[in-house]
């Protein structure tokens, strides 16, 4: 960092600070900017391609605008570090011990320049028409910005916000900051319709903002500081819906991230220490290695699979080299999950054998798709949940609320498989069958049980008894098995007791014939979910005991958006260890 | 009837009967489908416009594309009548005794001509695009065609299904039927643009539907069945996706709907035979108009209200005098619940007091709104979810699911009242306070208790002891709160217990002092809801008792979708008699 540089970004604490400097100044500081990121984001992991697209934009925005009278939100926020920096939480990224202190998304609690916490996309414009709507009929004059990507414009939100953002009427500014990506790459028709804006400098027959109402402008470089401030200061204070379509680069200002967007829309610590190091060809096996090399193998035996996902193949290491073999078996639908459950629950229809790969925080954007378009229909769709689970996650990407979603919705077969040889049955059973929408709850870590799995999983609701013992039933839900296994073996060491273990495998549905045969032997029935327990799994049970003397202990996560709490601190809450259930049990005989 | 025409639709059993028709007698058939429905709707209540809209289009389809080798998708498919005439089920139209047979909606059981079992809006592209893709990697060659209404359009899911559509590189044609209408006014950029359209005969300087990448035709008559047909018959077999632009007029053939279409959207049976009388200018008091008297007087006051809905405002009686006098303190956003919930929460944050109206059935459309920008945020937004509760709807529009659906998520208060002062209490309270999100359950049938509220609610989830008694308690949640006193009386009657009655007023969080006073005097605890049970509020009940000796029986409805059978029918297999519950008490003790 030169000299200089250090000395710009010492005097911003405000975004007033802004205001009096010289556009080369501005320039200079973007770049400070740039460094302190990819500094900070190659120490603690976390999205780098889109924030340093997003450092000049964020820079005019804050030197033309007043926040916080005037409001900017940030779509999906995962492109706030500059706003971060520039809005009083510089620390976070000039100073290593404050690392941490600060969340990878916008915070209301941390700032008043940030107006909401976000981690979904598609959501900045729908917020923003709130915002307008609420100052418009108190009576305030501020400006009102959405900035929201050109791969978050394909979600079904941003469209509808879009739609009546065109009509309100009064002064909103919609920002596309267009990078020609997505998570992966972009898909769709919008995808087209701003490529041929780019390529025509904003000037194209049928231009799709101006047909909503917008009064539109194109920015051909997104990190030139003074066409963004022409721009801005332009239509800041219009009486009029504008929007305002900036041509960015993800990745701006670092080579490997620009040539390579994908890999480097998020990446881990030290990233960018090992960038000529090809990685280790020896890829363990894991669930996800399973899944496409099954996959694969059903498309070279004449299946018709298709490969579903909404934007994010990478959290099922679908990459290039799976899409390629997959070839028109493989469908990224874009940020776009209603569309992703709807054309899977179409393609079921018509004897396609549909297998959408989702993550846990991601189905809950498509219950009504979940529960009309695909289980009311009872099309046999596979759906795959990825990474469902209690975690150290931002409140925006909890894992925990899948099984009360899905699980309450008629019709859904949802399994929980415990094992490698369990998931591969499970899996093979749903492609295979033509009667039941089918979700798999795929567990994190892999594991073996060492037997082959010949369950019939047409024959619903029937939990597997692992070992028969008594007083104490065990009932251990998927990736939480091992836990369920530890608990009996420390209920053996403490209070001598050879308690009963079963993996039930079903999250849907009772097994009431061995839940029943239970009570001669049982006074205590014990059930782990990695997840919500309010609406879960285990509640169920215990509602099945209701009218009997079975005492019952649920454990799970409680109802609450926990924001980056490590799993210790969580699992210490939430009574998850051994040795609390255990102390639990002895409380309860 | 003349009697041509009745010899005509004698002659069609199957759409292979129309191919042979002159032009002259697909007009006649068409006035004999229209003479059809109008009697059989007006007979047994029903959608009326939607359906005269689509009648000539209907027999154009049918004569030009083979069902069901070529496969018609309807979107909400309220529209399906003339097809199900069509296509065997003229029966259900022309004989009275045979009225009820065939629902209102498409639905695979009843005939090979129906893709999908449909009733909430926007699906059918991305349903559509499912079937399309599948038919590729199969190899068929057929036609997929998604009709979709000008109202439906403003859906987050159809457009992500129109992104999707437009560049799937094959045979996929979309008909929108634009009439100019959503079942209220229509709203939005999408409003305008398809104004522009129709004015310009199809040719604009921005087309939308061009701009996302769709071959895009225009058909100015959608009841000139010669337009129709030379349309259809240029894309039919199409390589490419396509997009109609269809424009018709909502409610063809019957003047009055014509003329004031918002009200013969759909009709109670025999609206048609008292057209010219006026309605009784004094309407009884109910939750609908307490809500409305509300706002009103709140707006009159100087409040910052805004009264939001979802294109459904019928639902809550907010009629044109109502939109009249809110002025800019009324907003339909159009069909688009997310955006709905999302502005919501903007105008909460901006210090505006949003109140959104919404039926049970459709807030399922905006989960990861009310999780992610309502609730991880908790803006103080009120929403109320109107017709919560078991019934003998279509299984489309059951409104048993939201309990399960809000009460899961972290942070939202959902309230429960039991009559018109509770409920007046707690919507005061809701939109007065800054510090939560909240739902208000609201019933469908008013009730009064005769004594003022003065329960401040911010003291959250305080259960009403409304009799205190003993061995049994009965905890009645909102619109089942009569049940709970007959319950109560049934078992003084039949048992001689004198039982403990609560109304718990809150449907998310449990008083937990209260429960646990009931342990020393009571045996039993009887939960009663007005939804499902998996899920629901009851189950957290029997959860909380699961490490005591409490017994705890659940009344709701199960896991499922019932299609419109009867509320009786529905009570008997659920034990929600005071009989069926005292029996199962009685068995328990």
């Amino acid at each position: 960092m030169t000299e200089i540089a250090t000395k710009l970004i010492d005097k911003v604490n405000t975004p007033d600070d802004l205001k009096h400097m010289e556009i080369s100044e501005l320039y200079s500081l973007s770049d400070e900017i740039r460094e302190l990121i990819i500094k900070k984001v190659n120490t603690t992991g976390g999205h780098f391609g889109p924030n340093l697209g997003m450092v000049e934009a964020t820079v005019a925005l804050h030197y033309v605008f007043k926040s916080p009278e005037d409001k900017i939100v940030f779509d999906v926020s995962h492109q706030c570090y500059p706003h971060k920096i520039l809005t009083g939480r510089k620390e976070g990224f000039t100073n290593p011990d404050m690392y941490s202190k600060y969340t990878g998304y916008t915070a209301p609690e941390e700032s008043e320049h940030d107006l909401f916490k976000v981690g979904h996309t598609s959501t900045s414009i729908s917020l923003a028409t709130g915002l307008a709507k609420a100052r418009d009929i108190i009576g305030g004059k501020e400006n009102i910005i959405a900035i929201i990507g050109d791969g978050s414009l394909t979600g079904g939100e941003a469209l509808e916000g879009l739609n009546n953002a065109a009509t309100l009427g009064s002064n909103i500014i919609v920002i596309v900051n267009d990078n020609d990506m997505s998570i992966a790459e972009n898909q769709g028709g919008i995808c087209n319709l701003l490529t041929e804006l780019r390529n025509n400098n904003g000037n194209v027959q049928n231009n799709f903002f101006k047909a909503l109402g917008f009064d539109y402008y194109y920015i051909q470089d997104g990190h030139n500081i003074e066409s963004l401030i022409e721009t801005f200061s332009k239509v800041k204070d219009a009486d009029h819906p504008i929007l305002i379509h900036m041509h960015t680069q993800k990745g701006k200002g670092f080579e490997p991230a620009m040539i390579n967007k994908e890999p480097f829309h998020w990446i881990l610590p030290g990233t960018l220490d090992h960038l000529h190091e090809t990685s280790d060809s020896q890829i363990d096996e894991s669930y996800e290695s399973i899944t496409k090399d099954y996959l694969l193998k059903k498309v070279s035996e004449g299946l018709p699979i298709v490969a579903l996902n909404a934007a994010t193949p990478g959290v099922f290491a679908w990459d290039k080299d799976f899409r390629t073999k997959m070839g028109s078996h493989y469908v990224d639908v874009g940020i776009a999950e209603q569309q992703a459950v709807a054309m899977a629950s179409g393609i079921a229809k018509r004897g396609g054998k549909a297998v959408l790969g989702i993550m846990s925080s991601f189905i809950q954007r498509a219950y009504d798709q979940l529960s009309q378009d695909l289980a009311l229909n009872n099309n046999p769709a596979t759906i795959l949940v990825f990474w469902g689970g209690i975690s150290g996650a931002d409140a925006t990407h909890l894992c925990t609320f899948d099984i009360p979603l899905i699980s309450n919705i008629p019709n859904i077969v949802y399994l929980a498989p415990t094992c490698k040889e369990e998931y591969e049955r499970m899996l093979d059973w749903s492609v295979k069958q033509n009667d039941y929408s089918v979700a798999i709850r795929v567990p994190m870590a892999i594991s073996y049980s060492g037997e082959i799995d010949n369950t019939d999983y047409s024959n619903l609701n029937k939990y597997k008894m692992v070992e028969k013992g008594e007083k104490v039933a065990i009932i251990a839900l998927g990736s939480f098995f091992e836990k369920g296994k530890e608990v009996k073996n420390l209920l053996a060491d403490k209070l001598g007791i050879n308690a009963t273990l079963i993996n039930p495998k079903y999250i849907t549905g009772l097994d009431k014939e061995m839940l029943d045969s239970l009570k001669s032997s049982h006074t205590i029935v014990v059930t782990l979910e990695d997840g919500e327990l309010d609406g879960g799994f285990g509640e169920k049970i215990t509602r099945f005991y209701g009218n009997s003397s079975m005492k019952v202990l649920n454990y799970g996560s409680y109802k609450e958006f926990t924001d980056r709490i490590s799993l210790e601190d969580l699992y210490n809450k939430y009574h998850l260890t051994p040795e609390l259930i255990v102390e639990d049990i002895h409380r309860t005989i």
